[in-house]
């Protein structure tokens, strides 16, 4: 608990992130909502995972603004979640997880799936911290600064 | 443990990246090895990581290849913890998180670290999903496609 409480309280945001979905079910949920699932039986079914599981992931999900629950696109009493503004914007942090394991995780022959751009059906770029020139940066080439966020 | 093995075997390389890395003390490791904390007591020191458990995640970033340890480089007996290529490559995964929690999870007021290019002292882009041609992508302009891994 008293590391959970110093990551929320910490002027790092990776460590915040971490605090808040830095959680493989959680993440996966958020891939799979990227696929397009929105209802609970539906996560469950695909991912495997013990219905108690879910349910505490899905209300941390909603809690912290991620998820909205809507009522069933089709009329039906089913819920739906639905990613929010602040869901939508957890897309690179799912790529960048995929294009890591794309690149380091697979033995020759091995299948995995690749992400295509449905214009050109292509894969998409490889994620790459830039400078505002658009230079690629690496580790070596930032650095930190604190500031105060803005109203 | 059945769940490990099905994200183990995943043709996803989310779930398999996940499996790997996703984990909030591993991520946080990372970190620090990106602000270029080499040592095991500068680990603990930083993260306020009990040993045993920062022993286990080391172990495992060195046997997944993230890390080599080499003798330290001032001659003492120290052990040092580099990351290798595969290592280094975990850069964007660690700007992913950080960039969504500077957006979302601080109120005004509130101070937090940014990422400055050495070069500029200017914010790096936010990571943006591209496709070739440069477009910026969400999640409802891209598909999965299966491939096999090449030698």
């Amino acid at each position: 608990m008293a590391k959970h409480e110093l990551m929320a309280r910490s002027e790092c945001p990776v460590a915040r992130t971490l605090e808040a979905i830095g959680d493989r079910w959680i993440l996966m949920i958020l891939r799979e909502a990227f696929d397009g699932v929105s209802r609970f039986s539906d996560f469950q079914r695909r991912l495997g995972v013990a219905r108690n599981i879910l349910t505490v992931k899905l209300k941390a999900l909603v809690e912290l603004g991620i998820f909205e629950v809507q009522p069933a696109s089709d009329g039906s009493a089913y819920k739906e979640y639905v990613l929010t503004e602040m869901g939508q914007a957890t897309f690179p942090i799912v790529i960048s997880l995929r294009q890591w394991g794309e690149r380091f995780l697979y033995r020759p022959g091995e299948m995995h799936s690749v992400l295509l751009d449905n214009a050109s059906a292509q894969p998409v770029q490889a994620l790459t911290v830039r400078a505002r020139d658009g230079k690629a940066l690496g580790p070596q080439d930032c650095h930190r600064s604190l500031i105060r966020r803005e109203d």
